[in-house]
């Protein structure tokens, strides 16, 4: 069967992507590669793919149509999950006036250092004509860095009684928080993501939520971005300012170390108390309502990067690609050139009519005048999961050149269109699978289980080049609840516990940092 | 046929819906009516839909879910037609440095006037513990009030040849423009809006998407917010500053004023050179590029209710509501609720599956414990377009009840439910058009030619309430071009051009101000 190469068994998957070995006739489209710098390959797959770029405002990114058409994707996807779970969507003010955000006072410590403040409200020349902030607001403004406290001001006036509740609301939008050492998508300061705020009757109840909504970031980021996550509670010190609980998932990417993909926070009364949240509850009292928010964000999509990118470039996962198949016209002469682009047409339009997921594949046939191979080469780095040939020499015979994204460049397999049409949506499938599988093992050869504190030590500590040992990842260890020694390893190692696991495997034993009780093991690494 | 009555011909249509005449036994939802207090109308639709709410800050509006839903809609059907003229989405920062938005001297003078200008990236308590902005911005940035002036920066990098012409790029995005007069849609301080910025070659070519982008907004107004709109160009004291032509479309509301519902830019070079967009042209010489702009915003909300609302609240055309039917079920005995709740999620389920405009039907049970009456006045204050009644006695012979939002509250059809299941979408395009028909009737009643100054200035003056004769509308009359006499009816009447009508109907004739020649009429209204 011509078509089980491309869907089945024959992948080379490299024991670790990592050290995949170099081959030197390869055109690599990726100066450097992943083992060599892997900060800066992760800078060159964004400029390659045409993700994103800096502005020249600081911290700021400019994100461009192939990257904001990923995140178009995840918005249109996390929604529907947003919708199937209730929630419908609202939109609060970007400007939050100092005395509301001031309401919570951890709110207030974690956000005040990074804090872009409107002054001003107008322009106006100097006397040499230079263009000056005027007209001073009685009261400054804060730009969102996070919305609890402007919509806690709304759900004031919404809630009187608990027939009011639950309240499920999200919001779209974009955020700012001050960032000293930005890199594009993990660290901005301006970014976009969506919000949710809720409201609740019982702390049970809110705290269902708080863990339902962990449980959907989680599917989707396994389900939709192919990337296998760890999920669990946060400790104290790395909790969400105000916040009774953060959840939190935890991606591992390529270089082992952590991305924290999306936070679920159990507020508790702390944000109702001050925003003044009251209810009359079932038995006519006055009560603090109790409040969630969780969020996920443009973060995604550097995760996405870092994950499955290799040294070609980016490598997407069909659900969320913008574009899923490109056809790629091959015109070497002028007068099959028409008959080419008309079969191209045709393959698109056939491949529009089939669903992959429930939607219609989205195809693009690249008509430009450039060069075959330069072609090839761009939507190799853009990530785009097929690549579809069709050349002068095809056309008699109905014949494409396909190739998957998530194998090497240099393997194409020729078949009937018929039979690529009718595979199309299994082979998309296929690569899904294969990504996170190939994500799942890498993260799984990576995470150790540690029992002592030399070992955690060494495993965090870069070892002889020469002796390519496994260090890095995530180690689970047993630890005692002290932030004292949370603080010790962060100093030493820059490592810092990831996530406490929900789950019941509990397995007592002690810490393997000052021998006390612990009750489980928790997730350690370092992290982005 | 049953549902002849439905959707065709016995629809009342008042010659004008301001003249309705008062039913003293209906249950009126909004006071005042329209015809009392048309202003304080408007927020009490708002209020009683749902759809927002000042927020404490200055101007910013709370958009709630139903609100917010059709936005959502606007969204998405005006996306779908960016794409199908082939402009892609991207993300451009929310905060432009001062040295950029001075780029464009026209541009800065005509909004420096109500920029939020950020000047700290910090908080800090002073010696009180009272917070203060901290860190002060070596420059100040401006919160974006448009960004043909930080997407400019971006365009400059990414354009060096022809080749890379045309860019066609639109941002979904919230800006702030300080406003001193705020009202709920139509002017806050920030607001929700798409704007595309496009680069092109030749004149020829911008001026062309100018005009097309126009035409896109002409029909998404028509025929999905079912709002007729005159289409033409601004006179010169109306032109976006730094624009060199500006196009708009202009609709006309229940008072009989102009709200001004999406303009199209010709930038001309003007920008272009402010932020060095420049190419090598076809004769291998520098360029710079020919650009375009053109934006809708939650101002359409705004246009909407004032252009369909009635006395009993919002009426939402089919096509946008985020809801179509709704569905609810009357239980007054507790014995036959479940029959009632199952057939109602039967009918609900079998609508989900007709299609109407290529979506599936919107439908909402209404499953709430609250009285019937209750529950179908907020679905009329809602507008949602089509009402269904299921209870106890319905059951057997399986049939509904049903009311359309565009008729009279009173009319109420009984029909089978496989009748209704089977009509449903047609049902929902006659609504579709029958508020388009009634907008247009009522826009072309009060759109008059008119030949003389006393006649204008009487259409334009409020009679005597006693002699309900019409005045106000749209005013079809020469003008002899001169900025003297825009002012002078401005200051006079408060009455502006509109738009000077791109048609090629152009009919000589003399300006009823001046007694100049004129080349063709102009549109002049009052305006919101």
């Amino acid at each position: 069967m011509a078509t089980g190469h491309l869907h089945r068994g024959s992948l080379i998957v490299p024991p670790s992507r990592m050290a995949e070995p170099a081959d030197s006739s390869r055109k690599t489209a990726i100066t450097p590669r992943r083992e060599e710098d892997f900060p800066e390959w992760y800078q060159q797959v964004i400029r390659a793919a045409e993700l994103a770029e800096p502005s020249e405002v600081r911290g700021c990114m400019v994100i461009r149509p192939w990257g904001y058409g990923i995140w178009e994707n995840m918005q249109r996807q996390l929604d529907a999950m947003f919708r199937a779970t209730g929630h419908r969507n609202a939109y609060f003010p970007l400007l939050i006036p100092l005395s509301y955000f001031a309401k919570e006072a951890e709110h207030v410590k974690g956000f005040a250092k990074e804090c872009a403040v409107v002054t001003h409200s107008r322009l106006e020349g100097d006397a040499d004509g230079k263009l000056m902030p005027s007209s001073a607001l009685t009261e400054p403004l804060v730009i969102r860095p996070t919305s609890e406290t402007i919509i806690g001001a709304s759900y004031a006036k919404w809630v009187q009684s608990y027939r009011d509740l639950p309240i499920l609301i999200n919001q779209w939008a974009n955020v700012v928080r001050w960032e000293m050492r930005p890199r594009l998508f993990l660290r901005t300061t301006e970014f976009l993501w969506q919000e949710g705020h809720t409201v609740h009757e019982t702390e049970a109840e809110a705290r269902a939520e708080t863990r339902q909504m962990l449980e959907v970031y989680g599917r989707f980021v396994c389900d939709h971005l192919a990337v296998p996550v760890f999920s669990g509670e946060k400790s104290e010190s790395e909790r969400f300012p105000g916040a009774v609980q953060t959840l939190s998932i935890e991606a591992m990417v390529q270089d082992r170390k952590a991305i924290q993909a999306g936070t679920s926070h159990f507020l508790g009364q702390n944000f109702s108390r001050a925003s003044g949240i009251q209810f009359q509850n079932r038995e006519g009292k006055q009560e603090f309502g109790w409040t969630t928010s969780w969020g996920m964000s443009t973060r995604l999509v550097g995760t996405l990067v870092m994950a499955h990118g290799d040294d070609d470039g980016l490598v997407l996962p069909p659900r969320i690609a913008p574009t899923q198949v490109v056809i790629l016209p091959i015109t070497p002469k002028e007068e099959t050139r028409g008959a080419v682009l008309e079969a191209c047409d045709k393959l698109a339009k056939q491949l529009r009519e089939i669903r992959y997921v429930d939607l219609p594949i989205e195809v693009e046939v690249d008509r430009r005048d450039v060069g075959g191979g330069v072609k090839n080469w761009e939507w190799i780095k853009k990530g785009v999961p097929l690549r579809v040939e069709i050349g002068p020499r095809d056309l008699e015979s109905a014949r494409v050149t396909v190739s998957r994204r998530d194998q090497s460049v240099k393997m194409k397999e020729s078949m009937s269109m018929q039979e690529f049409v009718s595979c199309a949506p299994e082979v998309l499938d296929s690569i899904q699978r294969n990504l996170f599988e190939r994500a799942k093992k890498f993260r799984d050869e990576y995470t150790r289980v540690i029992d002592s504190k030399q070992e955690f030590y060494d495993f965090f500590t870069p070892g002889d080049a020469a002796k390519p040992e496994i260090h890095g990842g995530f180690a689970l260890a047993h630890w005692d609840g002290s932030r004292e020694v949370e603080e010790q390893i962060k100093n030493d190692l820059k490592v810092t516990i990831r996530v406490i696991p929900l789950d019941d495997s509990s397995e007592p034993g002690k810490c393997i940092f000052t021998g006390k009780p612990s009750s489980r093991r928790v997730i350690w690494a370092k992290a982005y």
